[in-house]
């Protein structure tokens, strides 16, 4: 749970409240009761927003608020949204982060481990009970410089969720299908890789899968668009309450919906407000998007 | 049709047979009999590659072959193969082509345009009758340099296939949805964007529709590709014999296993060596990819 001041192209936002937990929550939340975020925040978090979150009935009990100043992050992006640069991280009272899991969320049975030190998603899992399902997100820092703390992670995940250039330097292997075999061999039975407007792609048992990006006229923040994808995927799995392979390709759309909303607006000013209507609907645009009639036989040759 | 000489991250390879219609010939041949090719080679055009397209069936009586040299293009492919630059093209017995159809060809109900000057397109379709469809490809180098003569053909185009870069050009509009619905106000009623590995999209009648690229283990060479995936959809189409939007969108997923076959070895090496039984499975491989049981309906929520 952080700031975010976002430089865009048409200008700049200060203090826009950001985060994987916030984003991944809010899309949770439009699926499946009874979701839960662990995290910290400083005096400076708006009260506010914490009871935005519980009015969705997000449940904050594991939200830490302590003396100092959130976690803050300056970004600039490129023109055409495709890259951004960062300006500047404070950790604030992230710096002394220590997750801990209430006694009543231990029995959590779907845990979305968000972008953090892999130690501290390490913490995460030893305090939670038998989870049915355990996915994660990781990033290039932590690729880098905890390799080993990663690996250990890797062995414990179900879920690996993360894009295409994260895979490629997971596996230092730049074919992304064989990355992905790669990276399923040190732990998780199922990969996401995520290719932003581009869409995704899962890897597991039941083979390859893929589901596009949501065509959009207009996009104004691709800032947490990964994180609401993670969130609605385990969102529509928890609802669902099965993790068959099944399931998970159809959490995919679900998670790529939401995603497409999350960047119609700066932070989490759009997915903060989609209603279980504008949802349904665009689920059903998604539908139209690959329908083929699902049949790809090919028709006699007339004749010669 | 044409000789490539292809600087890849691997190795040179010099005087392959390319160009467009050798590509798009192919891979329609795959599909539908009766596939007609019109072009221009030189003296130097091997009577082998001739002979082997007509063992395809591929009807080679508008190939001119005149004295000279075929047209020649070198290229040098960055080592991701995701960008390449042009290092030299000689126009040769392709700077005076003058398209002539055979009096026996005028009725050809599917006619693809490959990416030539505008006017020799205009030429072409002033040979033809009546044609059922009439799909155009072109590129930034006639966006740029004969935007007038392109607008006439695209007031006489059904289907334009074109890239995402050249899509941007062509309308003046970043965002691909709203280039799209921009395009096809200048005449062709139906817009196929690809976007290379990343999939294609078409903008028609019926909404907006999406094909994956096929997840490959190897790319060895894209040259040729967006031929392969062109040809392979009008050879679709003339083997369903109808232009409705479904069948549309059911031959780009045609085009799309033949393209990824295309870039699996250099220039049609690949492409030239499919069998029916290769193509059936990867159509089938493709169905497993988008393959998400049809139905995307909320299930009910458990009880609170």
């Amino acid at each position: 749970m952080a700031f975010d001041t976002l430089e865009m192209p048409y200008g700049t936002f200060e203090y826009v409240v950001g985060g994987a937990a916030t984003f991944s929550s809010i899309a949770a939340s439009l699926l499946t009761h009874g979701v839960r975020i662990v995290g910290i925040v400083g005096e400076d978090f708006p009260q506010d927003y914490l009871d935005f979150l519980r009015k969705r009935e997000i449940d904050t009990l594991g939200v830490e608020q302590v003396p100092g100043k959130s976690f803050f992050w300056r970004g600039r992006y490129s023109a055409d949204l495709a890259s951004r640069e960062t300006l500047d991280t404070q950790l604030n009272v992230f710096a002394n982060f220590q997750p801990k899991i209430p006694e009543s969320h231990r029995s959590t049975p779907y845990v979305l481990l968000g972008n953090i030190h892999p130690q501290l998603q390490l913490d995460v899992l030893d305090q939670v009970e038998k989870p049915k399902l355990v996915a994660a997100d990781t990033m290039n820092f932590w690729i880098s410089g905890e390799s080993a703390t990663l690996n250990k992670l890797l062995g414990r995940t179900d879920l690996l969720i993360i894009n295409d250039e994260e895979a490629r330097q997971l596996s230092g292997i730049d074919n992304i299908v064989r990355a992905a075999a790669d990276i399923r061999k040190r732990g998780p039975s199922r990969l996401i890789i995520k290719r932003g407007e581009f869409g995704s792609l899962l890897f597991d048992e039941a083979g390859t899968f893929f589901c596009p990006g949501y065509p959009l006229e207009e996009v104004r923040d691709p800032t947490g668009a990964g994180d609401t994808f993670a969130g609605g995927l385990l969102g529509y799995v928890a609802r669902h309450g099965d993790t068959s392979a099944l399931t998970l390709r159809r959490a995919m759309f679900f998670g790529s919906a939401l995603a497409s909303f999350c960047v119609e607006d700066v932070g989490t000013t759009r997915i903060g407000k989609v209603t279980r209507s504008e949802l349904d609907a665009r689920i059903q645009a998604f539908a139209r998007l690959v329908d083929y009639g699902g049949s790809l036989a090919l028709p006699a040759e007339e004749s010669r």
